[in-house]
């Protein structure tokens, strides 16, 4: 009968269902960790163990100092060796942490770090083992006067747990660190550029980070520290309430120890003060007494709708590690060395959230120079300070900037959509304490629809940047051929009519500044390497990281009053957050870490005041365009400088 | 001391290393499953239910019948009800099925299957408890005469276990089956779209399927089974040598029951015969005898290299479902019924193997008609006959497409590479025991290098194809003008100058063949309904799968013989291999599944012959085009056919 053959089947069905290892889906799925092929695996497997080690470094406040070695064989096997200087790795934990899958630290922690998965680095000993048939060693010392431990590990796909062949010390010259030798199959001869790129970029953005590449032919490359200064460390924060998903509001109800409803928002979420909260639970209609753990769904649902409705504090950023403005213009000064482009232009955008986890963006543009002008624009991406370097399609980044109709801003675009075209490099980091990626690949970011529209938010900013700036150059450029016009033929019909009627020359200043009839303001960056003597700021007591001998970037601003009457108004100029104020003539008003401000005293007609103004603690170039603003005069009277928005 | 302080924080950060369960890691990272926004959370719910009943069914050989049903409420919540008649699972699976990730019967299996993660449909009702806090619904029906099983379940994340939360049972109208009731926060009116299309082009490719869908305002869409049969089941294979990872090898060893080498390549791999087997012993001269369990790494890996140095017979394709040439071209007809196409290939690869698993891949073109010529070409994709509708940017078929220098081909590309543009839409089907999919949400397919490989192949012999046809049209169309050239003006020119000088008008067929001097071939296809007498197969006794009153495909082919001397040779008709044939005039000398063949005896100078063939078993349109091959003649004397170039 086809009824017991059908009962029969589901029989047979359920003999064959069985528990699927991670160790083991991940063995016969490598690509979805990115060791799809040789090229990648390379990439990949370097990629895991520097952010590993920077992580490591960094949350035991160390200024991390990183070695990398590959060697390639003729039958496509590389040996690759990554160590790092960080705090080391107690010995208990080293089976775990390399021979587990979904094992680690930082899963459960809101903050943001490399490393969030649990999976990289007992990743590349798995993609090890099972291309090479070979073991991991594992090398960690955690205290100078003892000696290194030393293992070395198998995984055991079927269980996900590290299978110890050896355990062994040694001597290590090292006070402490960790260090890894494993074999893979991987396509060097196509793979370094990926490693050398992927290298060289993260020692860009990290400034703090030394980190030494030796190939396989010997050659040695030094990515040095150029900073000795460890980026803010990012503080674990609570879930935000902002679009934080029901179930998981649940789930932590589940688990809280608050008795009342009130306190459990307050010690369970961040930015929920009194107040928010108060209000959150009046929306709500719900007790502030309330015991969480004998909420129903119902009310949870109203909570969570409450949530929606009340508006809530922007996450605190003490959780984020953004790269900051002067860092990606340094970023990508180096990735337009040879182009000398026309301008580079940053836009940071306030911290904001999705699913209650903060996030930031953080973009830049370099335009024009000697950049190609028919192809698309190049792309250059970041998360939590580690450069992507593959999945570029299908990566938020790339839908956000295809969304934008960019033909506004003067670019190409065929139907104004899709990546633009024309001579300029775009640049973008996400910094978040849960970076969205599409995979465990870690290389591309999902189309989160919050994420989404602060890229698209920031990279507008940006694009009316540039436009601004083409905008005010040809405004400039009009203004100053009129008075190269009047300046040069002026004088010269007033010098003819003069000889001919026989009478002295006129003055014709008032006659230019009645033409011009404007505020002419000029301005020019000169670098310079500083003297011995380390320059002292003469305003604050700040505690400066640049090095004594850095370079001094020197500021000169010529303000000319070409109108018809005294001109008196404030000037700003923008500074860069890390500078630290040299020499200030005249006297400024007031010096933020944001901008300098003068308070200009009437400029008689045909009048001009020099000002100055010397920047230390940058590189050369990091500060290469004034940003001037004015205040109290009428934008439209002034060249060279635009309305002060306020802060 | 900074010593013990370097030690503390290794010890510190022992402490906060924990271990990450699979459902916590998923439930943070949804969009890797591909919940990453409400849009293509609703798609990828539908799709994930509806894989798996489909899979379900054609495990137990039932013809699937599903039903999806959709409600959405004001505040973005969706209910998914999703319902096959597949065998049913038995109460106890349930909670491991629907409650636990990684889990499921597919994953150990080397054959082809939709799903294979043991995540798909776990992973719905992970999203729907936290997005709604709801729980699931599960309805369970294993034989005719008894209840069906109901139970509600949630997901205890943190130990990846199922909580059963009702049990019950209840009356069910139906033989055997499944039912899922789930709430989810899903976009209904922008994701319908995906729901559609997913649906409709599964329909397409699987016309044994059923599928009625139910939207929110009550609309019904049927999408009717086209066919009765069944695809032919795919048989669970052993891994293929070719590929396999040194890794995978040395573990099959671990777990074999062979004793001897011989025994455990032969019994454990596919395509080992006795012949294959001593000639990789030999190669990696390894005794035949010896014990696998006692083999060394290096041992194994001089094994791994000769499978690679060893020609290995391509895999067996039993484990393998393509789609199959007349579907993809009923689905790309489908695809452009508004746009009459010029002309539809299509191209199938023969298996192959990567990293021991084996894999097809089945491309087409379609060409012209109303088809924009500005735009890129779209790409239809589908892996195991699953439609994929994201991430199409880093989807080999993609990246393969794009490296493919179309220019050759007639199509526009800038700079002969990415996406080409032109009147074009191209079709690609992946088939393969374990698609290599990018991440867990399957929709997009790692740039494995075999893959990319044999895609590429494809896509060339395909558009080589375009190339022949475009090429085969322009001669076609040249000789007619001159063919009509000659017919209409040499008669007139004949009978004016008979009329001038009063004589008879002359015979004029040998002067047109000798200024012709080609064998002509046309040919007409025409549909038309069959009669209520099934038609019935002159030749073969094959029982045939077409619709009693379905169409009756007839083709007619003309041959003249404009040649100086009588041509005696053979002709070709190319059939698709689900057709019946039936009339054919005149007699054919052989058929076979793939081709009508003719032996053409010596046809005098001006004189013609008509062939004629009836075929059934076809939907209107499958075959529309004759694919005509001649043989023992000179193809450069044939217009309307090539050389037969063997099966």
């Amino acid at each position: 009968m086809i009824l017991t053959e059908v009962e029969a089947i589901a029989h047979k069905l359920a003999k064959t269902q069985k528990e699927i290892s991670v160790a083991e889906f991940f063995e016969r799925n490598k690509h979805i960790l990115g060791f799809g092929n040789p090229t990648r695996a390379l990439l990949t497997s370097v990629k895991e163990g520097i952010d590993n080690g920077l992580d490591a470094c960094e949350e035991a406040g160390i200024l991390p100092d990183l070695y990398v070695e590959i060697n390639n064989h003729d039958d496509g096997e590389c040996t690759l060796i990554i160590e790092d200087n960080g705090p080391g790795i107690i010995k208990n934990q080293i089976p775990h942490i390399f021979g587990r899958l979904l094992y680690g630290s930082r899963f459960h922690a809101i903050r943001q770090s490399r490393g969030q998965q649990g999976i990289g680095i007992s990743a590349v000993v798995l993609y090890s083992q099972l291309t090479t048939g070979k073991h991991s060693k594992i090398i960690s010392k955690i205290q100078e006067d003892r000696p290194a431990v030393v293992i070395e590990l198998a995984i055991d796909t079927n269980k996900n747990r590290a299978e110890v062949i050896k355990r062994d010390i040694q001597h290590w010259d090292k006070q402490s660190g960790t260090r890894v030798e494993l074999s893979i199959i991987a396509d060097y001869t196509r793979g370094k550029r990926f490693v050398y790129d992927y290298l060289q970029s993260t020692s860009i953005v990290n400034p703090h980070v030394q980190i030494t590449f030796k190939e396989p032919n010997g050659t040695v490359h030094e990515f040095a520290r150029s900073s000795e200064v460890l980026p803010a460390k990012s503080v674990e924060v609570k879930p935000h309430p902002q679009g934080i998903e029901l179930g998981t509001l649940i789930k932590i109800a589940k688990n809280t120890k608050s008795r009342k409803l009130s306190s459990f928002l307050k010690t369970e979420f961040s930015s929920m003060g009194d107040r928010t909260t108060k209000a959150v639970c009046e929306k709500a209609e719900l007790d502030l007494a309330l015991d969480p753990k004998k909420m129903s769904r119902e009310q949870f649902l109203t909570l969570h709708r409450a949530f929606k409705k009340i508006k809530i504090m922007a996450p605190s950023t003490e959780c984020l590690s953004p790269i900051g403005e002067t860092l990606i213009k340094r970023s990508l000064k180096h990735q337009t060395q040879e182009i000398s482009p026309e301008f580079i232009y940053t836009s940071a955008r306030p911290a904001s959230v999705y699913s209650g986890s903060p996030f930031q963006i953080e973009v830049g543009i370099v335009y024009g120079g000697n950049l190609p002008k028919d192809k698309n624009v190049r792309l250059l991406r970041f998360a939590n300070r580690v450069p992507l370097l593959y999945q570029q399609g299908d990566c938020v980044t790339t839908t956000s900037i295809s969304s934008i109709d960019w033909r506004r801003y003067g670019f190409d675009q065929p139907s104004g959509k899709g990546m633009p075209s024309g001579p300029a490099i775009f640049f973008v980091n996400i910094s978040s304490t849960l970076i969205p990626f599409t995979s465990e690949s870690k290389e591309a970011v999902a189309d989160i629809p919050e994420i989404e529209s602060e890229i698209k938010l920031a990279f507008r900013e940006c694009a009316r940047k540039v436009q601004g700036h083409i905008h005010k150059e040809v405004k400039r450029k009009k203004t100053r051929e009129k008075f190269d016009l009047i300046t040069k033929i002026l004088p010269e019909i007033a010098k003819k009519s003069s000889d001919m009627l026989g009478k002295p020359v006129p003055l014709l200043d008032p006659v230019i500044t009645k033409i011009m009839d404007v505020v002419w303001i000029e301005d020019l960056i000169e670098c310079e390497k500083a003297s011995k003597k380390p320059v002292q700021s003469t305003l604050f007591e700040e505690s400066s990281d640049h090095k004594e001998n850095g370079w001094i970037t020197k500021s000169t601003i010529l303000v000319v009053n070409y109108k018809n009457n005294p001109q008196k108004f404030n000037l700003y100029a923008v500074i860069p957050e890390e500078a630290v104020v040299g020499a200030v003539t005249p006297k400024p008003s007031k010096i933020s870490s944001r901008f300098i401000k003068w308070n200009l005293d009437a400029i008689d007609p045909a009048d001009k005041i020099d000002i100055s103004f010397e920047l230390a603690g940058l590189e050369k170039g990091d500060f290469d365009e004034n940003d001037l603003y004015i205040e109290h005069i009428n934008a439209s009277y002034v060249i060279g400088a635009d309305k002060w928005e306020g802060e």
